[in-house]
């Protein structure tokens, strides 16, 4: 069955003792007021200017700061199943989306949107 | 002086044992058809659908693979002065752009655009 997905989000990973200092910091960088979706407060998030593109910044318990791309897909199985097919690894499901490893062993996430979000415009159509 | 400057660009830096099979990974995973500039080999480029955001993957020497984001300006030296003063640090100048680090230590990337590219629709403006 046809599915969409996209590159949609980059998120900036960091612990607890460097979170405030980074929020602050991108904020200022970017000029983005960003705000807490209320389910997940360890997210701080904005859309760029112009874009449907948006920047997180994550708050995590513990390791090193990191960067990592979000996919967001209206068919969460299938669009894994195709990052698995490519050569892509599943890691674990934290929530309603996978945390998936790239072949240089990256992490990524793979995100589902509301089906109808994502079309022929802005994302990429799987047949 | 006004200046300019956006969030612009996600760079997949990998080390050359597994670049390959990284660019095609990520090429597979978004649909798109990424290009090398011919100064540069050693960045493939594509822009995502219907946005202003482009996706690189980057060959490095040696080191862990790594994801970090690109900042593009119309004033190179105002905005790396910017930065400074939110709590970013000059790291190095590898060509005509600078590489800083933010205040958990991830490296990201500040590049001079074409003055006229970056305007009130695409980007922050800075007085």
């Amino acid at each position: 069955m046809t599915h969409y997905s996209r590159l949609h989000r980059i998120v900036i990973d960091v612990p607890q003792e460097v979170h405030s200092e980074e929020l602050t910091f991108w904020q200022g960088a970017t000029g983005l007021e960003m705000t807490q979706p209320l389910k997940y407060p360890e997210y701080h998030l904005a859309d760029l200017p112009g874009q449907e593109f948006g920047l997180i910044v994550q708050r995590i318990g513990a390791g090193q700061p990191r960067v990592h791309v979000d996919i967001h897909t209206d068919d969460l199985e299938a669009e894994v199943a195709r990052l698995e097919a490519l050569g892509a690894r599943r890691e674990f499901k934290p929530h309603e989306w996978w945390v998936m490893s790239d072949p240089a062993g990256l992490l990524f996430c793979v995100i589902p949107d509301q089906p109808g979000t994502l079309h022929d415009q802005n994302a990429q159509r799987w047949d």
